[in-house]
């Protein structure tokens, strides 16, 4: 990777980061740019859309990486009932060692943008549909019937961004264990 | 009502409007007072720790309400599984009235301030734990076993906040019509 490149790497993962943790409204391009050790000028060279395009993109990447992430968990075992359970333990266990502050990615935003950017109210839409298209497909191949699927990942994903906010407002994992079993138990009721 | 006591009830209600529908970070003091059509003054007669004491009444006070609104729809009827299931539509039909943007007052705040703002972090705490144990009562009341009774309502709770989030983002009540029919199927099965 060039250096050019490096550098826009950087801007976006501490982009994510500083969303993750505080929000869009409350973080400032300087800092984003202190943070990543980047020029000024980079900014526009990289984003010549300036903040918003550095959002949605920072918005449609960590949303991509989320995925991932969370598909890594959900596919670890041969059970997916054990791997929900599992994900959102895992969930709970990541929150416990940043200090409450790694969650979902794109959610502090989504809220933010939901009624004041529409262009970046559509790069959340756009991550939450691709999450839910996914999760939907896996439940489809878990033996859950088609019709069942997609509002059963809307549960799953809903319970999953719910909990985060009590569990980072309280600093418990209590919102996600609890979660977690319930989740756990819906699947297992789907598939059979 | 004294007329000074009106211009804070004033200040509490934009306040917590904005919050709901654009975050704190988002949401400047001078905002919050043009639209009260309060006197810039008032902000330091009415709350002298300023933004910071603004914020944190609001959190308290709109929670509260949003508890006594939620408790409404859920003692509605006699049938609780009816009625958690009427509470997810109704909050729905909520968003489409008001174009997505009044869902929890105080959820795109509480992931704002969990990392960076700690007497505000626990004052969204206080909130979520009223309604947690709000509910939890009420389900117990309804024959929920007092040992399930505080996980469901985790549960209820996550998923009705979480599904904000995706109604919210992609403008559509799919979430909450898919929380609403399996929180019901949970407690029905909690009863049994």
């Amino acid at each position: 990777m060039s250096a050019v490149n490096k550098t826009k790497e950087r801007i976006l993962d501490v982009s994510a980061e500083l969303f993750r943790q505080q929000g869009l409204a409350g973080t400032g391009v300087k800092q984003i740019l202190n943070r990543a050790n980047a020029p000024f000028g980079s900014l526009y060279h990289h984003f010549p859309g300036g903040k918003d395009e550095l959002a949605a993109e920072t918005i449609r990447r960590a949303g991509a990486q989320y995925a991932e992430l969370v598909a890594g968990k959900l596919l670890a075992g041969p059970d997916l009932v054990a791997n929900v359970r599992a994900a959102f333990r895992s969930a709970g266990q990541t929150l416990v060692d940043t200090d409450y502050a790694d969650a979902c990615p794109i959610e502090t935003v989504a809220l933010e943008v939901a009624n004041t950017n529409e262009p970046l109210r559509l790069a959340t839409a756009e991550v939450f549909e691709s999450w839910l298209s996914g999760l939907t497909a896996l439940l489809v191949a878990n033996d859950v019937a088609k019709k069942k699927a997609r509002p059963l990942a809307h549960v799953i994903l809903s319970a999953l961004e719910g909990a985060f906010v009590f569990a980072r407002a309280s600093r418990s994992t209590e919102a996600l264990d609890a979660c977690g079993a319930a989740m756990a138990t819906l699947v297992a009721a789907a598939k059979s």
